[in-house]
C-alpha cells in the first residue's frame, strides 16, 4: 500500500512506524513539502496534508488525521468528495491531558499559581499578602459548553469539589443556558469550530457572564469575539480567563489577550504529552489494520454534521 | 471577660468581632507591640502572640491559635504551664485550600503551568514545542506524608484520577516506606513540625525519591534539608518541587530556591482565601462560647504528642 506520511517524527518514532509499514511503500515528508501531484498518487495519508492536496489526490482514499479539529477540510466540497475520501480525527484522544490542562488551569486561577510563578521569576516575595485573593473551586457553579469526551473527563475530574455542573452539548441558545450563564462561577469551552458555533461567544454572550466569573476556552479560537471577552477582562466585569486556543497561533506579539488581567494563556498545549506522538502512531497503526481488513476505520469524521 | 486580640484584621472584621464580645473587655493589638505585662493581665488570646508573653501572663487560661501550627510555643515547659494554660489551634480549618494548593501546584507541574504564566510575562510564543514536556497525573504512583485532614483532602480530590496512594501517618521509617518512595512520582508531605519530624527529609530519604519524580511540601519548612532538596532539583535527578513553606519566611533574596530548576514557591499561600480571617473569627467566636460554658474548646493542642 502506498501511504504519505506528514507528520513530524523524531528519528526513533520514523524507525518505528516504517518498521510496522516494512511491506507499504512509505513517503514521509513531515512539512508536506511535496508537490500535490505527488501527493496524489498515494492511497492514504497520515497527518494534516494542505486542504488543497486532497482535491489533487484521486488516488487517496483515507486520511489519518493528527488532530481532533478538521476545520481546514470543512469548506471543501464533501459532497462530491466523500465519494471516494474518508477522513478520521482523534476524537477522544486529548480527553485526558486537555481535561488535566483545564483543571491546573482553574486551579492554578483560584490558588494564584500563575501570578506566584511571576513572583519568582522576580525574586518578589509577597506571601501573606497574596491570600486574601485566593478562592476556592469546592461548591462553585460550572457550565461546561460541549458534548465531547473531553467534558466527559472534566466533570469527572470536578466530582469530588461538589460543583453543581451544567452541560450543555449543542444548539447553544434558549432560557435555560441564558440562566445558567447568568450563575455560572466558572464557563468551560471545549467545542469544536464548526458553522454554527463560529462566534458563539459574541457581545452578548459575553455579556451574560457573571460578575468575577472565570472563562476557560480549550475548543477553538474562532468561538469568541477576542476582543469583547478582553474588554471584559480588563474592566474587571469577568474575573478571569484560562484560554489555549486563539484565532491566530502564534498568538501576534501586539494582541491584546497578552497583557489581559487575569488572563492565563496556555498556547495550544492542552493535548500534550510527553508520549503524544508515540500514541499517535500507536492510533494510526491500528486504524489502518482496519482499513486494511475493509472495515471501517474509527473516528471517521461527518462534514455535514460538523464533528 | 478580658480578651486579648492579636490577629491582623480589618475596620469591617474588627467591628464585627467586637460586636460579638460587647460584653467583653477587648485589647486590640494586631502586631503584639503591648508590653509582655499588659497581655499578662488577659484570661483570653485570639492570634498568636510571641511565646515568651504566655510566660509572663498568670492570668491567661486559654489562647484561640490563628494557625495550625504552634512550634514557636513547642520549647515551653507544658508539664508547668499545661497546668493553668490551654491552647487550640486551628486543626483542620485549613484542610480545603491547602488540599486545593496542592492539587493546583502538582497539576501545573504536569500541565507546564507555571513557565506558560512567565512566557505570558514575556510575550513569547512557544506552543507547539512545550508538549513534549508535558506530562500526565493520571495513574501516577503518589505517596501522603502526614495522618492530618489535608491529606485526607488530597487523596479525595486525587480519586478520579486513578493514582496509586500509599499514606504514611507517623514514626517515617522501615521498608514498606523506602520501598514506596523509591516508586512514587510524587511524594506530597503536610506532616506538622515536631522534635520527631524535624529535619524528616535529609540526605538519605531525599536520595531514596525515585528519578524525575515531583516532591511536595506544604508541612513545615523545617522538615527539609533544603540545601540537598536544591541539589536534587538542579542535577535534575528529581523532576520539580511544589514548595509553601521554607525555613525561613519569607524567603531571603539570595536563598537558592528562588531559582531552583522545575521549582515552584507558593509562599506559605496554601491556607488562604478571601473569607479566611472572617471564618476565624466565626471559629473563634463560637469556640469562647464552649469556653465561656466550661465546654473543652474545639481543637486543644497536645504538647507531648507534637499535634
Amino acid at each position: 500500500m502506498r501511504i504519505f506520511v506528514c507528520v513530524s517524527l523524531t528519528g526513533a518514532q520514523r524507525s518505528r512506524l516504517e518498521a510496522a509499514l516494512a511491506a507499504d511503500e512509505v513517503h514521509y515528508d513531515p512539512d508536506a513539502e511535496s508537490a500535490p501531484h505527488v501527493f496524489a498518487d498515494f492511497e492514504v495519508a497520515f497527518g494534516n496534508p494542505p486542504a488543497d492536496w486532497l482535491l489533487a489526490g484521486a488516488a487517496l482514499r483515507w486520511v489519518q488525521l493528527e488532530s481532533v479539529g478538521f476545520g481546514e477540510y470543512g469548506e471543501l466540497d464533501w459532497d462530491e468528495l466523500g465519494k471516494r475520501l474518508k477522513i478520521s480525527n482523534l476524537a477522544g484522544f486529548f480527553a485526558e491531558p486537555v481535561a488535566e490542562s483545564i483543571l491546573a488551569g482553574v486551579l492554578s486561577h483560584f490558588r494564584g499559581i500563575g501570578a506566584l510563578a511571576i513572583l519568582q521569576e522576580r525574586r518578589e516575595w509577597v506571601g501573606e499578602a497574596l491570600r486574601p485573593s485566593l478562592k476556592l473551586l469546592r461548591d462553585a457553579h460550572v457550565v461546561l459548553f460541549g458534548a465531547g469526551a473531553i467534558n466527559g473527563r472534566v466533570r469527572e475530574l470536578l466530582q469530588p469539589f461538589g460543583c453543581r455542573i451544567m452541560r450543555f452539548g449543542r444548539g447553544f441558545e434558549g432560557e435555560a443556558l441564558e440562566a445558567s450563564l447568568r450563575e455560572a462561577d466558572i464557563v468551560i469551552c471545549t467545542v469544536p469550530h464548526t458553522p454554527d458555533t463560529k462566534g458563539l461567544f459574541d457581545r452578548r454572550m459575553i455579556g451574560l457572564l457573571k460578575q468575577g466569573s472565570l472563562f476557560v476556552n480549550f475548543g477553538r479560537g474562532s468561538l469568541i469575539d477576542e476582543q469583547v471577552l478582553a474588554e471584559a477582562l480588563d474592566s474587571g466585569r469577568i474575573g478571569g480567563a484560562v484560554i489555549d486556543v486563539t484565532q491566530d497561533e502564534p498568538l501576534p506579539p501586539d494582541h491584546r489577550f497578552w497583557t489581559c488581567k487575569n488572563m492565563l494563556l496556555t498556547q495550544h498545549t492542552g493535548g500534550g504529552t510527553s508520549d503524544e506522538v508515540d500514541r499517535k502512531i500507536d492510533l494510526f497503526i491500528a486504524n489502518l489494520e482496519r482499513y486494511r481488513r475493509g472495515d471501517e476505520p474509527w473516528n471517521l469524521v461527518d462534514f455535514k454534521r460538523g464533528y
